[in-house]
């Protein structure tokens, strides 16, 4: 055997060969079907490192959507929908006025279920005029991928996917519902695997486990009311009966955009593949920022963002929100595109847009307000900067939770807080030094890894292409029912046998007994009889 | 948020800064306490890595022993034992010659379970010995080692890193009886899941899913058999009770040796690393081996090896093989100690010793006749060549089941085989294309990954190192009991409240129903009364 330590670099020279052979050292042909808004900021910065590589990537995304844009590093490919670029805007701008806006918890439940209701509208209807529009869909059948790349809180990539016979790649943090746990055949115990929208942390009581449990429920409801609709537009494209988890349980790999830095450890499938903090890569910071960041003195900055899809927020709020933010010596620079609140303090400064991820790279940012998006989230952990998080909606509170608990940060309720509330934990996690030690524990965990989330999440693009899928990941419980897969079938039939062999022994047993007593009875009897 | 792809050096940069910060740039140092055999052979490669990497590597190991030998990469700390080298390579030997004698299953059973017991008490004697070796403890105690790197098969690492209060690393292929899955929390479905030794693949039809979840019997026995010593040994050393079980759930990070493009995809957890193939290094082929190959022409060669263990075997089986090596065009290159049978063809060389994997790794290898050792058939995966397999004990029958399975070779039981069906194995996997075809895809699949696995493998130890552990990657499922994991408490509550529910409706009902039933009645009474 060889006991020399390797010479890697042949591993490397092999591959090469290997794959020049398989004709595809040149390059791939990557389908991309995207999920608008912030899924699509960090899935492009994969596509960009494919094109890097030497892969060709084709974007196919509708003419009006709030972030997918032509850019040098994939073709795109766009098809009309029965919206306006007006109507878009107005309505996402809707959903997070709806979220922001007071109320009673059942008028708020209400006002947003009806905006979920619409927007899923939206991209259910873009999603038909993906799949029933022939001219794109003769295109992509004489492209022949090799694979198709896609978020699939979102479904319609799979269906193209399935359309074209071609593997896929799923990038995402999470289905809500937990559709993800059951189509990669995923463990998922209940005792300690927090159900999202429940703000558990992995160790819960006895009642938050029982609450942990019941939200099985609601989520059964949500999954059937979001995929539902997509269920039957795929049978009706595909011709034949299918349902949503038939479809995503066909996945090559899942890059899941998690890291148990921030996440709570749980059970994973061979092919799931961790690439949290695949976000965080950073540039250069632009010149104009630089100044500003250099003139706020010792007290450096605080960088304030509610996210790609909040940029305004009601007056009433925004100028609380000014009042907190005059309250510490940093210099805050706010994303905000609304009117600018009267009381605005000079140590705030409005921006229409900020470089969030270098901002908070730079050595003089002590704190990260944000509504605790997981790519924010993430960026604040790269950066090791702390944080004050206003979750809206979706995952964010799950996530205010996740940073809280690790003693990275403070949470708050935006629509309840007052602004002395938010001046508290401004300077809390600036000034008490637990908070600035957690976040650089954590930020050193997580950026101790041996290869760069981005690079594997190529890698794992890569793969798929070369191989036309991960069929060796593929685990045999996707062949089993529910019945088979828990064994209940199996114990039920040694239940039987175990019971019917006490009950033939316990036959037995009487049996024999009785011959014993009739055996005696009968050389008692004429005992008896003689006797008498 | 930054967009443009990253720029890694600088986070390589931060890293080492990171590192130098937390004063272990310079390296760290590192205890080992390995296994004998073929486990401490693919462990010594992970230390020569290490030692490259600047960290200082302490080896303790029995003063008597099959391979740990002192090597530049480390420092060797060794001691006294109470049996001599040849009363071990005796009972060693002994132990393959058992194995490899024919008798009924009942005998062979026998005389197995019994060279077993000899063997363990063996290992277990080492373990005491290095336990209460004073001299040596005290070494340990007062060399402030930042981790322990051990295989968990014998369990004796982990009782010294406990003592040491140091975190550990495991390297290891599994243990036989399961302990691994819940020493890692990690969920093990029987009904997808084959167990060791049962020789099942991932797809098991109804019979095969019982005998799965029948050998849970046997498992539990042989752990409680194997590891009971181990147990009250701890117990007593660490004056404290504790189980072998305790002990193995502290382990930091499960460096696994599987991979699989070999071994059925099943749930993992996030502190199990899958480093299979990590032996698969290569050097240069010694230039009296490169000058047999070269001379062999176009048949080329066929590699054959009993592993680290078996040298040699009786002679009437060794002419029998010797036979059937006659009867392929190729040169065999046979690793074989015993006396030369008789009947010897001349394409046969023997060999004392082989660089199996550089062997392998030389195009005008044809085939490779192994015992089924794990590191033998990550051999045979990395090079791409057909086996036969000839499996003896362990995990040797259920490997050669798994490249079976993927028709990447054949298997034969070496007491019942002729001459005739090795002749006929070997030549079918030589000449069939179906198995080279085979192989290769496993190859490449095996071979396309982000990063060696002995990079991995010194990346986790080195993370362990560094952090004190990885705490943040302990599931909560280790503070939770039996009954909470499954949730059987809730389920139990949930279930109590909902038919206390349905018991108070019901009553509730039942006390209406008589209500109107009695207001009936009375109000018809009257009305009876008065028509009287």
């Amino acid at each position: 055997m060889a006991l020399v330590p390797a010479s890697h670099p042949q591993v490397a020279v092999t591959l090469v060969l290997l794959l020049s052979v398989l004709g595809l050292a040149a390059g791939g042909k990557l389908l991309v079907v995207p999920v608008d808004g912030s899924h699509w900021l960090s899935m492009r910065e994969v596509l960009d490192s494919l094109k890097e590589k030497g892969h060709e990537v084709v974007v196919v995304a509708p003419e009006v959507s709030l972030h997918i844009k032509p850019a040098k590093s994939f073709v795109m490919k766009m098809y009309p929908v029965p919206f306006t670029q007006e109507e878009l805007d107005r309505d996402f701008h809707a959903f997070t006025q709806d979220t922001l806006e007071e109320g009673t918890f059942l008028e708020r439940f209400v006002r947003i279920y009806q905006r979920f209701e619409k927007t899923s509208a939206l991209f259910l209807s873009t999603c038909e005029h993906l799949l029933y529009n022939k001219e794109l869909m003769r295109y992509l059948e004489e492209s022949k991928f090799d694979a198709v790349f896609t978020d699939p809180v979102i479904p319609c990539g799979q269906i193209v996917a399935e359309h074209l016979s071609v593997p896929s790649v799923y990038f995402l943090r999470g289905i809500p519902c937990g559709l993800d746990f059951e189509a990669t055949q995923c463990p998922n115990p209940p005792s300690y695997v927090p159900r999202v929208f429940t703000e558990h942390t992995d160790h819960m009581n006895f009642l938050q486990r029982v609450k942990n449990l019941v939200f099985e429920i609601p989520n059964l409801f949500l999954c059937n009311f979001f995929f539902q609709p997509y269920s039957k537009l795929a049978s009706e494209f595909l011709q034949r009966d299918v349902t949503v988890l038939d479809l995503l349980s066909k996945a090559s790999i899942w890059l899941l955009r998690l890291d148990f830095v921030l996440d709570y450890p749980r059970p994973l499938m061979p092919n799931i593949i961790l690439i949290g903090g695949v976000n965080c890569a950073h540039k250069e910071l632009p010149q104009e920022f630089e100044a500003i960041v250099n003139a706020s003195g010792e007290h450096g900055i605080v960088v304030f963002s509610l996210g790609s899809m909040v940029s305004d927020i009601p007056m009433k709020k925004a100028r609380e929100i000014a009042d907190a933010l005059g309250s510490v010596p940093q210099t805050v620079l706010w994303r905000y595109t609304g009117e600018v609140p009267s009381n605005l303090p000079k140590n705030v400064k409005l921006v229409k847009w900020l470089p969030q991820n270098d901002l908070l790279a730079h050595p003089k940012t002590r704190a990260f307000i944000t509504h605790g998006g997981s790519h924010g989230v993430y960026e604040g952990i790269c950066n090791a900067v702390p944080m004050v998080l206003m979750p809206l909606f979706g995952d964010q509170m799950d996530n205010a939770k996740r940073v809280e608990s690790r003693g990275a940060g403070l949470t708050l309720n935006i629509l309840e807080m007052t602004s002395e509330d938010m001046s508290n934990a401004l300077k809390t996690v600036i000034n008490d030094k637990k908070y600035k030690e957690n976040i650089k524990r954590l930020s050193e965990l997580h950026l101790d890894r041996p290869i760069h989330p981005l690079d594997l999440a190529v890698h794992w693009v890569e793969f798929v292409m070369r191989h036309k899928g991960a069929p060796h990941l593929r685990p045999a419980a996707h062949d089993l029912n529910w019945i088979q897969y828990h064994s209940l079938d199996v114990i039920a039939f040694l239940l039987v046998v175990v019971l019917l062999s006490l009950f033939i022994s316990l036959k037995c047993c009487m049996f024999c007994c009785r011959r014993c007593c009739f055996k005696k009875g009968r050389t008692s009897k004429p005992t008896k009889s003689k006797s008498h």
